[in-house]
């Protein structure tokens, strides 16, 4: 049985393995050693994910993921009284969340990898353009998410990460290092281009390397190619197949 | 429990969730309905395949795939006295053992959607090119693999999946139906293009549609956003996870 991988968030983890995505790139990675498992969910909250937790994550399961992203927050921080209401979940609430989400996790294999991953940034100018161009004159006059207001929720998620002991990836801070970020990194203001994708698998993968689950340092399920004999094939795969 | 999908092959597999690839593509069209699992071994041949039958599909296992793709017969087609030479699986012994594969996985569910499919085309200047690139003038002076050779293989390969009543997808022939098919879907005469990936998807989503295990009409796991209400979310959840 190989280890599982367990990304779990909204759509910036659900469109992951579009053409680019970092989700893909980490399943490449890890073709033959580890599995990767899709668990993003579209506009969800941290709130709506407890939901979700004892089903994608069972207690008492024999064989429980190795690792998992935790990548909430983006629908959490949309505002109060613009178009997103109905996903803001209040500050506090979040972290405690996140926190739930964590012990769950953590009660379900005290060994497993957790990486927290905040928010991206917030274009609030490529969040209204998206908007035009879906509803012209009838879009939102105001962006239902600012990139102050996400700041707010990428610092308690940090901070949580820290209180827990656990690695985390400051994707809001990361991006806005790259000038241009806006337009190279998010594709509506919000989700991600490949290029964006790109630097959510650098960091993940930074961090699975850190945490001394590296990819090629793993080994093969089962034998290389170059490893079998050609008249002889049974002896390759006498240890783990007969 | 979400329904699995695996794919099973040689390197065209393995790779398939490279950018554009089309394990990736697929894993992104069946997100939060099934789960693709990648089963892909670069340079293994139907021979090898075998050894891991009962590991990759157990028999007795609660719940089985629900659909799996056979992707083998690039290597098996290798030529004697060639370079590829130890993966060269004789013509017989390849029809034979893909019907073992089928047969096996028929046995571990008699349900599964089982779909074969053919190696591509060979572009022989295009292996000679990537070698050159490799070797230098070391390189190998005539192909390890013909288009003509694979080709039989093809045929066999497609006449079993008629045999059996299974679906299988020609790509052999599809490919090059289209002009220029040499650069346009191989990078080095064997393995995909991104513009390749696309033809594997298409004729894999074609034929997943056409036997009635159509991603849009699957249902999603767990409610979509648009049918939580804000206020009482618990409602949407009931059904399913409470």
């Amino acid at each position: 049985m190989r280890p599982q991988i367990v990304l779990f968030g909204d759509s910036i983890t659900e469109q992951s393995f579009r053409s680019g995505g970092w989700g893909a790139s980490l399943a490449d990675n890890y073709s033959r050693k580890a599995d990767i498992v899709l668990r993003g969910y579209g506009g969800y909250t941290s709130r709506w994910a407890l939901f979700l937790l004892h089903h994608i994550f069972p207690l008492g399961s024999g064989m429980p993921p190795a690792a998992a992203t935790i990548f909430f927050g983006a629908n959490d921080a949309a505002l109060l009284g613009r178009n997103g209401e109905k996903q803001h979940v209040p500050i506090g609430e979040y972290k405690d969340n996140l926190r739930r989400i964590v012990y769950h996790l953590k009660e379900c294999s005290p060994t497993m990898l957790v990486v927290i991953i905040t928010p991206p940034p917030i274009d609030e100018e490529g969040r209204m353009a998206y908007a035009r161009s879906l509803y012209g004159e009838k879009a939102m006059k105001l962006p239902e998410r600012t990139n102050e207001a996400t700041g707010v929720y990428v610092k308690q998620c940090v901070e949580l990460a820290k209180e827990l002991g656990l690695p985390s990836i400051n994707l809001w801070s990361k991006m806005q290092e790259t000038e241009g970020w806006q337009k190279k990194f998010l594709s509506d203001g919000l989700h991600l281009t490949p290029e964006g994708n790109a630097v959510v698998h650098q960091e993940v993968v930074r961090i699975f390397n850190e945490a001394g689950f590296s990819a090629p340092e793993m080994p093969y399920d089962f034998p290389h190619h170059s490893e079998i004999d050609g008249k002889n094939p049974e002896k390759a795969f006498q240890l783990q197949c007969i």
